[in-house]
């Protein structure tokens, strides 16, 4: 999985079926301090949890074993951070 | 999912079977400002919600959940996007 | 899926079963110019559409929905390139 | 296989159900010599082999198969190194 | 699939079951003209051909059709390469 913050939200009309209903997030990797990597780009992630922006969140590529079967994309949020522990 | 803009189109007479009757566009990666991303090739996606040249789309990596399963492909637009929100 | 170039073909007798009697090549990783992209390596895709060396072709990464079940492989030649539209 | 370090742990309350009772350690990346590589981030992995902080592992991206299947995830630790043997 | 070195091996006692018998190579990503790449770390893949170190490889990523059910990983030595022929 990988780190990253919620920074913003997605509206999209226009989609394919299995994505109509689900929240559209709008993430920022970023490293073990929070701070944004550089080079990395926004991606859209699925919301699985109930995140918001300002979150710091798990996010899982390729299909997620999905608690929602009914929605499905290939980024999720599936769970929100409350700390991280690092010791080097 | 990436955030891409459609920047063109592909004619491609001899491809597999899977690929025959699909819309294949020319995608280039944008950020959330939706510029271009400098590093980033083009990319070729199955169009599955009928996006034209100019629009900014969703794209998925994978074998999408497929509303349409006679066609195939590794890259799929599967939304338009209205607006792009971010608070930071 | 990912625009490429056929540049020349690997001969592998000591292979897994699923490869035997699957045509290989060696393709480099072109931008909607033909230009090769800098940074890219060559990659080794099967040949599912009977492709030849200078051909432009449309690369699928992962497990494609295979026409030829009996050969596998995680990079696949899907499609050759006649013409590239871009507007932008 | 990845080869990377174990360097911390990951708090998380509120997560999808298939990540419920998991064991998330913050991992990084690492060459042959067991240094880091610079441009790598920390990833969050699974832990399916018991690993520590401190502990050179083993680790797969994408579904692995799983030994435990109540618990899944993308990134998984699914073996801990005890010698690199390289010879150039 | 991608050119690689096979240039070492790797012991590992802590595995999951579906590694324990598994042979694990240290392997490093080449060019078409067996240069190693710059920025490329080393992997680990199974091997399933018998290969050795100094052997040029072909390496499948994700899930390859596995002709030895009773092993797994998401990286795998899937052929021998005896020449590279290229023509640009």
């Amino acid at each position: 999985m990988h780190l990253a913050k919620v920074v913003g939200k997605i509206v999209s009309t226009q989609k394919v079926t299995p994505l109509v209903g689900s929240k559209l997030l709008v993430i920022k990797p970023v490293d073990e301090k929070l701070s944004y990597r550089g080079s990395e780009p926004v991606y859209v992630a699925l919301d699985r949890v109930d995140a918001g922006v300002g979150d710091i969140v798990l996010v899982e590529w390729g299909d997620a074993i999905d608690p929602q079967p009914s929605m499905t994309g290939d980024m999720s949020i599936v769970g929100i951070v409350d700390t991280i522990q690092t010791e080097e």
